[in-house]
């Protein structure tokens, strides 16, 4: 048997809270092996009875089939679990890299493919995955749970139906977050709260879909695509990238401190409303000089919602010394983006900073509203 | 005349976009000695003509009377201009202190005060104010505007009017901040948006008062204080402070850089999630020796809303090696906080840290809810 | 065995979308037994496992075990399933009735209840029982779904898991309803939209509990009770009531053809904004009429959020003719209140008015906020 | 002086809070010939500087000049003040239609119109307007405030100030609704609430534009028109309408005495949820003993959002009667188009059900979203 009718996908389970258990000292921790068992033994998630009747065995241990068809095929999808399981407060490029990596090799015999992801860092990896994935065609969802599936009470069961769900039902040709009934753009997600089971919001674009009693997808809010365009796999990302924080008792000196870290290519700065950092004369010198040392700076706005604009007066001053407007990226969007700008291959640093200032994935508001200030 | 029977307001007109004009190159700035006369000319901000019959020429040049009475009382209010207007984005602890010492002057002259401010740092302000006002049993309210005074569209009447008449009708003896309609705690906020005038909110706590048709002002919510202690203003402020954020990409080198810039003594650092950084060595290795060298380092989320709980596992760790759980707080309150503590006169480094560790202000939530994890 | 240390909830499944199930016409109808069954089966809403180990068979076919603990007590829950099933959209005061008359029945062998009910008058219910349930002492909470537990993807299980839970853990002495993770005060809510998960709101009064990571009970907001107040249960609703809206084409031949309904004994008017209808002359006669033939009229606004202010003109003419305000109420409340209020015996007419006009149940607001205007 | 390179706006005062002033008894009243005059004194509404300068007293005496230019070119507004002035309850037919045709007869004088209306029933004007201004091609703006342009603080400056300056900005070819920095399709409105001044909301329908610190306008959402089909007016309503509201006591006896009111030709019925009524069949037999009798019924939701879905069983049964879906129209819309589908020349009854199917001005949702149940 070889699925042809089925609706393929492909799950990625890399970490996160969705599959961990508490241990003997009530502290959660991964439970390898266990997350598959859970899902097969759980009626929602695995149609058991409809295998066995119509598929003979020949389901494989890591395949399972959704109970639920959508626009009349059978959702099947198959689980692989990373070894060892990632606590996203660790995960690093290389990470990101390897999910990537498996999403390539296994691209053309899938429909979609799900990441399950710890929260905590869950918008960087959604970001990151937009800029490697060039030429996506496909729908890849990066989900979790802010509760273990284990749980009586948990999130996970409705996070991870719902991504299959619609992976098995739509292609929208994107990095997706899909948490709390609400489907976002990948690299437009921040984690907002700690503690609601609606975790996660996308401040400055509207959701792709919403799901209630029934599902609906919005879409003219899905990024249009070139299907000549090839898919390909980008995954030099450079590590020499970090964030300052603007705050009013900061200093030449610890900015100068972070500014002259060895090796250090790539800075997000976020700074106060619009885009206004204190202005004092030393500050700008640092920023100056770190720029002329090459140094690509992105300037972004250190409140939850909206853009720089650096036409004006302050910003105006940053833009005359070479820093960047990162208008209404997330910081984890614009860490992520500065990762990939600076990993290509070949570029001077003039068309790095020029590939900053294009919205790559969608992840930058050029002009969608008609506005008038 | 000596305005006996009158509700008194003092209003200290810092600076920001509320009184700012567009020059001839389309740039605000500052407007000095213009904003006085816009709010005497303006029929909704001052009543000339009650002024005129009533008063018969005994209303100084920066006294007002606004329009409407608050509990059948008149308001009147004088307003002093700061020579020069301050960039909320140049605020330094030296203008949190001239703010809290001016309190200080006129404390028992007025019966409340009204700060006009920039909104990019408005929040650290008010934070700041909080802590330096012990025994504040007056209503300090915290306010700007998005848009000038002096456009036809703006939201500084608003807010300033709103402002003052919560002022000069009720008694809430707290630090706050007034915006769009809402009165919040103002160690409690935080500027969310760049664009929408709604550009405060406070993730945590909830509004003190609602303005619509009518004024709603939630008691419950409002600090209960002692009316024993006796008002004082503390402005010994320790300015050796400084915010780092996590991300994916830090290092411990990076870390090393900031943690050793020459006479750091406080450290805010927002960490992941319910409190989660990078498991690595090196990087615990960094902070704990940061805070063997008695820097006081408080951990809260970098989400919008909600809280750490270092009590779970990669908590833990961090509070084993001294780092401070900062419960919900703001990252404006919390440096604001570090400020405060690190500049009370003769505690040891561990009375500093319990100092942290308490809700001195309301800044901070301890258990108002029953709670069931 | 007598379960003795367990807290012991009894679960009224009344019918509803929650447990229906599709027919072959792939029409929803209610599916008889089959819930109970499913519920048993459910490794998230009974731990048979447990059950086995420990109660070795002493656990009747009804009785469920929930699988987490609240307050160190097992939770064990027993479900009654009525036969018919009943749709909520068909349902009268006699099934009201019925579910009052059950909890009072089983009032001393239960620490609380729990209510299954279809969504389209689950608001209705909810507030006919905060009526009829005097000096409850115990927790009822009303819930449902917007789809039936038996589809893989559902709120049923959130909805279900949370009500059990809370009503496991906590005193919250007041009919509640719990949906979306959130509990209500159950004369609060309405159903506020057909699509959503999130079907229901509580307009004018806050949520009493938020259920996310944690649990947070907001004690300031739950009804303080007196436990001298014996607990009693009131039947003899009054079901001569009716609700009519106004809209601008209204004319008196209409009110009066509703008006004059025989035996018609009570009416809710849903009129403008803050209480207001059209001034002419016929309709203010028809109600005055009406009021001089001791229909109890009592007038709410139409708007989904707010509270008429009958002292203001046109309201002010409804309150001369006799109309009572009916402050913040929702349609439900305010119906079900008048066949509560109608059915008390020996009451005069001018005591009938003067008890819709105090808060019995926590349903209307009562100057809670200090407020000006 | 021909006033050529303005852009002109007709403002139609119809009435409303937003002119009322207090009264010697504290009652709110309209305040005749006073608002112009307001208006003319207001310096965010009027500038009289710049007209003095530059018109040299060609301006009459009721033309304005909004001191923001839009598009770089000035707007130019005048004010018709009704005679007498509406209170919005009181508002009928005859008020829609006088309304409409003012917009006809001025129709090609003036770039765009604004009403100003009272709130209670401005959701039914709009709606009215909408279906009567066929092929409309310009900006018509409807706006009121919750608080008297008198007071001292009021959201009436806001609103109407909006409302111009989109209206001399842009072309937005429908009949809108302003109100608290938000523009919405007319026919989408209802008023939410009676005390926030975010009066109004569009519950099953995007803003179609935000005012912040600059102005959003999402063209997406706007309606497209054709620009060949030509502007007439509509004003043939049918005023035998009205609205009827389930609620779990009513009986066929009051069904029976709303429908067979003389005359009556169409109905709004409110029913639970998605579009359930109780199924006894004495009800079912009076509903469609009125159709049998001509009487043309649409079935909305009482929801405050959502839609009904007929196609389930108990709607099912409505529509085998000859109850025609309402989908997700607003009791207003609803009622609005009846009055236009009811008063249109020359259909049969099937037309009209037929035309009540259609969305005819972007009051109904067709499917818009890709939707899977």
């Amino acid at each position: 048997m070889d699925f042809e009718n089925f609706r393929r996908i492909l799950v990625l389970y890399v970490g996160g809270t969705i599959g961990m258990k508490k241990n003997c000292y009530d502290v959660l921790e991964a439970a390898h092996n266990d997350f598959r068992a859970k899902i097969k033994s759980s009626s929602s998630l695995h149609d058991s009875k409809w295998a066995r009747e119509n598929l003979h065995g020949k389901l494989k241990e890591n395949q399972m089939i959704l109970p639920q068809s959508g626009n009349g095929q059978k959702i099947l999808y198959e689980i692989i679990e990373y070894t060892p399981l990632l606590d996203s407060s660790n995960m690093t490029l290389k990470d990101w890299i390897r999910i990537a990596k498996d999403i390539e090799f296994y691209y053309h015999n899938y429909n979609g493919f799900i990441v399950l992801h710890g929260t905590d860092t869950l918008a960087y990896t959604a970001s990151a995955l937009s800029f490697m994935l060039n030429g996506l065609q496909k729908t890849v969802i990066v989900t979790g749970s802010q509760i273990p599936i284990f749980e009586s009470r948990s999130d996970a069961n409705n996070n991870f139906f719902g991504s299959l769900y619609i992976c098995g039902s739509f292609t929208i040709p994107e990095v997706c977050v899909f948490f709390s009934n609400k489907l976002f753009r990948g690299n437009r997600v921040a984690k907002v709260c700690t503690e609601d089971l609606y975790a996660f919001d996308s401040p400055n674009y509207p959701a792709l879909a919403h799901v209630g009693v029934g599902i609906k997808v919005h879409e003219y809010f899905i990024r249009k695509i070139d299907y000549a365009e090839k898919f390909s796999v980008y995954t030099d990302l450079n590590p020499h990238v970090a964030v300052i924080e603007f705050f009013p008792t900061i200093t030449a000196e610890m900015l100068s401190a972070f500014l002259t870290i060895p090796k250090l290519q790539g800075v997000v700065i976020q700074s106060f409303g619009t885009g206004n950092i204190p202005s004092k004369l030393d500050l700008l010198e640092v920023l100056g000089a770190a720029v002329a040392r090459c140094i690509l700076i992105v300037n972004i706005t250190i409140s939850a919602k909206g853009a720089v604009s650096m036409s004006y007066a302050t910003g105006k001053v940053l833009q005359d010394i070479g820093v960047i407007s990162g208008e209404d990226l997330t910081v984890e969007a614009a860490l992520a983006k500065l990762c990939y700008v600076l990993g290509l291959p070949g570029l001077t640093f003039e068309e790095r900073k020029e590939a900053m200032r294009t919205d790559l994935r969608g992840e930058m508001t050029i002009q969608k509203y008609e506005e008038i200030k």
